[in-house]
């Protein structure tokens, strides 16, 4: 990731990464499909960690409490890569390819929690307004704590996304 | 959209679609980036019609029911276009290529909605979570209505799952 913010991230080609790392062009191949995926590595883990934490939560939990319950645990392990966090969004933030390959592993995290919340023996209807409802939650607390100045952990932006999103979706009735 | 019914999406060249449509190559890419954007030239259309029937609505309205209010309006210009919807959605859900420019399409209409609420008077949180749960509830409500058998209105749908994300986000408190 350093090459790409020093030298941007289109600026940057696999024979360099791969150089940097210590690897082969082949076997950077072998563990990514294309330079892009160097960023979203930790995606994969991310979901796993998320669907284990709400297959471990209290089947009493409601749908929307227990994605909140696991997404702040979830967003504890956050704290210690921090600046790591910020300088990857920086890239991402700078280009638009990088862009839609998050909207994608997004989606794929609401799908998988969507599923999760299924076989916890929430409804279709339920699990996926619920999965849906959650992971934008995420990616609004996401985007505030990386604009903030590191006072206020992301599981307290996910908290206060979740209390806000309460009152929002109760609307004027 | 007959071609990639016809013969799959992947095996269709821009050159055919512009002889079917009796047009030449040069005049396709005048008004489509690639053979992917002929299936979303709607997109722009329907997100100026969402922002606008926004702008139209009471200020009282609170920004989730605002949302619902413009949703509704639009979903009835869907039903006379259903057979060209269930066509045009089973086309992109053979293709992932296809399943990811429509992510970037409805993340443009939930930035879209955003502004329009912001516009209205919403603070930043409060726009961005109800356009997220709002374009969700859509798409939600759009899956079924493709799913079903032409029964029940996607506005029928709309408020339905409208009604669930109010109980849904409520959660055990």
């Amino acid at each position: 990731m350093d090459l790409y913010i020093e030298r941007g991230f289109d600026q940057t080609t696999v024979a360099q990464i791969a150089q940097r790392a210590g690897l082969t062009e082949r076997t950077f191949f072998r563990y990514f499909a294309d330079k892009r995926e160097v960023l979203f590595w930790g995606s994969a883990t991310l979901q796993e960690l998320l669907v284990e934490t709400l297959e471990g939560l209290p089947p009493s939990l409601a749908p929307i409490d227990a994605v909140a319950g696991a997404l702040d645990v979830i967003a504890h392990g956050f704290e210690e890569r921090r600046v790591f966090a910020l300088r990857r969004q920086s890239v991402i933030a700078s280009n638009p390819e990088l862009q839609e390959r998050e909207l994608i592993k997004l989606e794929s995290l609401t799908v998988a929690t969507a599923q999760a919340l299924r076989s916890r023996g929430a409804s279709d209807l339920v699990a996926t307004l619920s999965a849906h409802a959650g992971i934008a939650v995420f990616k609004v607390a996401f985007e505030q704590w990386v604009k903030d100045d590191g006072q206020i952990t992301l599981a307290q932006f996910i908290t206060a996304s979740f209390t806000e999103l309460k009152s929002v979706s109760a609307g004027g009735s």
